[in-house]
């Protein structure tokens, strides 16, 4: 893990660009509180880790005590695409504009865009526990698909808060019932481009007893100021 | 107001029982914090003041800051019943043992045990909000049916938390599209005599725009304990 850039921000949280192999990656560590439980931080459907509502986040959680990390894994944010994910991008604004159906589209690409992704959160994860000043247990944060492939297949995740606003492939679907961590599910009522249904089922599938949904009224971008304080409080229960 | 007796708690919280004509009564004040916003907390289906599970809420909400008065009502808790009220259930008892469908029983007496609460609790707020040392806004926290008819009725009413583990009138359900105060919804997602579609029904009707649904784990009684604390920081957006 190579850093290539820092900066301190206002509030004494350290922000660090990195890469690690092909990886780039950001890293936010708090003032204080070492050693920091780790929070990996993905947006759904591969986007840009450079996004301002994650970097946002990851601010918020990292000055409330939290090291957090985010990379572009391949295939997402700024990583080069496959002619076959241009494609499906391309159609899928298409069918969108058209208004045409458009979970087929997702399927063929956002599918293998999780598999992709997996290995290379989880080399990060490496790294990131290799460093002074991180520790576990770790927590995720984000793009539900990713993190429910990574909630089966990671032990070292103990809690995962998930974003219902994203396609969840059926291979994730189905999965969702081998997740045994304590989950919080947030969910926007009325998600333009995701059938409220499809997530009240996701969270009904959830195989973790310690599950809780909180849902508020609105769009996809419309979450509250105050859901990110209930995910630091969400976390602090599981990882502190 | 005649307050009957009083208890000091260990965490300075003043437990007081009181009497407002043919109205019983308990208000909880905090030791600091004057003027405290006051919250009226009551339980679905006109359980008892004394309940300890009310009691307990009550006194972790006091001790974080809030005045907090519940009372039982007319037909409520220890207070006298009607015949057709006892014979009500009776017939709800026997149709719960035999499987029996118990809307039509539940109907005949929550509706009209609401429309008999409501001037009475309307009473208690005005002699409450004359105490020195309680003072607006007011919360509301608990019993859906009555919660919808105050919040619609009463506009000193300013934030509520309602239980979904309880029967809701058609008269309510039907009010609910006029309520449009901030609204925090608690739902248990496996509540034994509560259909799950329902209470999802009802929260997406709240006129409200500033409405949260929290979802857990398990039967009627299971809510976790985190959500007292998420209660609290709710009323503390809305009435601090």
């Amino acid at each position: 893990m190579r850093f290539t850039s820092e900066q301190r921000l206002d509030d004494g949280v350290l922000e660090r660009e990195f890469t690690l192999g092909e990886i780039p990656g950001t890293l936010w560590t708090p003032e204080s509180a070492v050693p920091a439980p780790l929070i990996l931080m993905a947006h759904n459907n591969g986007l840009p880790k450079r996004e301002p509502r994650l970097v946002a986040r990851a601010r918020h959680s990292a000055a409330h005590g939290y090291a957090v990390a985010t990379i572009d894994a391949a295939g997402c944010g700024d990583r080069p695409r496959s002619a076959a994910d241009e494609q499906a991008r391309a159609d899928l604004r298409r069918a969108m504009q058209a208004g045409e159906p458009v979970d087929e589209i997702f399927e063929s690409f956002v599918g293998p865009l999780v598999e992709k992704a997996v290995p290379e959160w989880r080399t990060t994860l490496d790294a990131l526990l290799s460093l002074p000043g991180i520790d576990g247990p770790v927590g995720y944060s984000g793009w539900t698909a990713l993190g429910i492939r990574l909630a089966v297949s990671e032990p070292r995740i103990k809690a995962a808060g998930f974003f219902a606003g994203g396609y969840v492939p059926r291979a994730q679907r189905e999965e969702a019932r081998q997740v045994t961590i304590p989950l919080l599910f947030l969910l926007q009522w009325d998600d333009e481009g995701n059938p409220r249904q499809r997530a009240l089922d996701l969270f009904d599938a959830f195989g973790t007893k310690e599950k809780t949904l909180h849902a508020n009224m609105g769009g996809h971008l419309g979450t509250p100021w105050f859901e990110r304080e209930d995910g630091d409080r969400f976390f602090g229960r599981h990882l502190k």
